[in-house]
């Protein structure tokens, strides 16, 4: 029987934060996870130049590869081949073309829970079953070697998310090892999602490339890279996958929008630029971390790495999709409610974006720091 | 277990092409089923004015799909509601999407072969069977509704194409009817691709949304509105299939590119200019037809649409694999074997793609013509 899988609910708070605006309230958008700064002016020129001088077709770019495969050499200190790197129209696709390449259905895949809802969904929609950890605040909300342990029978693979979405915790780097070394022992195969893996605001994050060269490694350029709408994402594959990933790969999505790659190129030459901007996150964060405890939000997940904030809001609210949409009808500022991500505990919990401007993250916290008050 | 899938064999021509290029030798490409010719220049201009206005992030363009679903309208006086179009990243994520929505992992489809090799590995790919009809000149390599009524017991779905790839021929009108009928009675869900719907040569196409609201329908801004490095296509979904579907496509592939969405709906402003490229594929098509038969070429699908040629060279060979590699490394025309296209008999056939120009074509057939003659 086909599997259910919902659309996400912050689809619906976006749609309805889109309707406000259109009806000219000004609406602070912290509801999804993409970045609103625009990016290097470089990279658009680089997109300029490839309209001028024609948009290639059908193509995947050896450079950009040998960029990427670079890039794990000089932040992780990690050895990857730039032929194992499969380009992607961003990380959703590259989750599913890893997950399909690597196993079939009726696989059980470990994952923590709260967790990126697509995970989930991808797993259910391919007819795998997802495995789901409970995680808390005790572990920072993600998953452990010793829970990993305690799975019987093993798990076919686990799914990691170092920093995470929803809650931008971190796998600490002892802990990923021992990550990494029981699933070799007991042959789980891991799939790394490191699409926040350059945003951290204290120790950098570990990549699992440092720790096995057997794990397939999702990326994108649509967070530290601020391209969202450009759809280019990459996979790792492990090298004894390489051929099948890249067979469903050309069958099931041929290649990533041309100009997508060429400005990504020029993007790997902006690395200043783009590193202010986690200037401005950090800056976001810090504002949110000094408030939102004194407004009741509980339990917050230690935010080192992304662009979220998520906690327990359950003093408010039994249903935390009903206390977003009425923030947002009373105050213009969107956010998402746990449900998303935790079907279970979710309902108790909501994240805030901050990859927004300063000012932007003033004027929300102006704005719901009465509301929030007057519901205390 | 896992499938087997395999990567296009027309790639491995399409990297020793790219290789003789590279080594300064002038190639001729007609391996792809990409057209050279560039994009017109208000499609461009789009793009560059959201560069300059900034590239909107996650995003779906309510207009695009208002263009596209009239355009059903327009073109074929069926009617399509906007919202059940879907936009994607291309054909190749259209056809999963609709395979993942309609069908569960064990489903038999039905599709013609030869046939484009996506549609039988995406079906593979999913844990789907296809269940191939062998079709020869007598049908214009299309299946006909003759032949599903034979199938025992019925598929639960079938892919048409039409025109076709790689034969370019289509199903006649009142053909397409009779499958249609007969899909309903024996509850048989299609799947048209109908990529190639506005290149014909002829008659027009008939899209299979004439015929029946319960069918998925695949296209793309690939072939007539040349922009395959874009990565921009659609699937028309069945009302009751939406929610499915959205909810399929915000977790597998989130959005298609912004920059790509923009483009498109300019792209509807210049129907005149992409018309007129459909002039130089006739034109294109006349040479080849005129020489390939004297050269040696037999049993020729019809090419009424798309831009290819399809037909038997094996007095010749017996594998065109190698004759495609020595005819490329001979004169610098590359071309596709029928592998690709049929597992069983396509080792007898080779493709020649005229999205080229003409300039192109008529250079190419005066390198192959000694070649070819020579091995008569």
């Amino acid at each position: 029987m086909r599997p259910e899988i919902r659309p996400f609910h912050a689809m619906t708070i976006g749609a309805a934060a889109f309707r406000m605006q259109e009806a000219g309230e000004p609406v602070i958008h912290m509801e999804y996870g993409q970045p609103s700064a625009r990016p290097p002016e470089a990279v658009m020129d680089a997109a300029r130049a490839m309209l001028d001088d024609g948009v290639k077709g059908y193509w995947e770019s050896d450079e950009l590869k040998s960029l990427i495969a670079g890039s794990y050499s000089e932040l992780h200190g990690s050895t990857v081949a730039p032929e194992n790197v499969i380009l992607t129209c961003g990380a959703s696709p590259a989750l599913s073309l890893a997950l399909m390449t690597a196993f079939d259905p009726g696989a059980r895949i470990a994952m923590a829970r709260p967790g990126y809802v697509a995970h989930r969904n991808v797993v259910t929609g391919l007819h795998m079953h997802p495995v789901e950890l409970p995680c808390d605040a005790a572990t920072g909300f993600q998953l452990t070697a010793s829970m990993l342990a305690g799975l019987d029978p093993a798990p076919d693979g686990v799914i990691l998310a170092s920093p995470a979405n929803p809650t931008g915790s971190i796998i600490p780097r002892m802990e990923m090892e021992k990550i990494a070394d029981l699933c070799r022992e007991r042959n789980i195969r891991i799939i790394s999602d490191e699409i926040y893996i350059r945003l951290t605001y204290g120790e950098p994050a570990a990549s699992i490339s440092e720790f096995t060269g057997d794990a397939f490694i999702v990326n994108s350029f649509s967070k530290y890279y601020v391209m969202p709408g450009w759809r280019l994402g990459w996979v790792v594959v492990p090298e004894e996958h390489r051929e099948r990933a890249v067979a469903y790969m050309s069958n099931f999505f041929l290649t990533p929008p041309s100009l997508s790659q060429e400005a990504g190129i020029a993007s790997f030459r902006c690395t200043e630029e783009l590193d202010a901007l986690i200037g401005v996150y950090r800056r976001n964060r810090q504002m949110l971390l000094e408030k939102l405890p004194a407004l009741g939000m509980t339990e917050m997940a230690p935010p080192d790495g992304a662009f979220y904030i998520y906690g327990r809001v359950d003093q408010f609210t039994d249903d935390s999709r009903d206390l977003c949409l009425e923030l947002l009808k009373d105050t213009g500022v969107a956010t998402a409610s746990g449900v998303d991500f935790d079907p279970v505990e979710g309902h108790r919990f909501m994240r805030f974006s901050f990859a927004v401007t300063e000012q932007e993250v003033a004027q929300a916290l102006e704005r719901i720091t009465p509301w929030f008050t007057s519901k205390l």
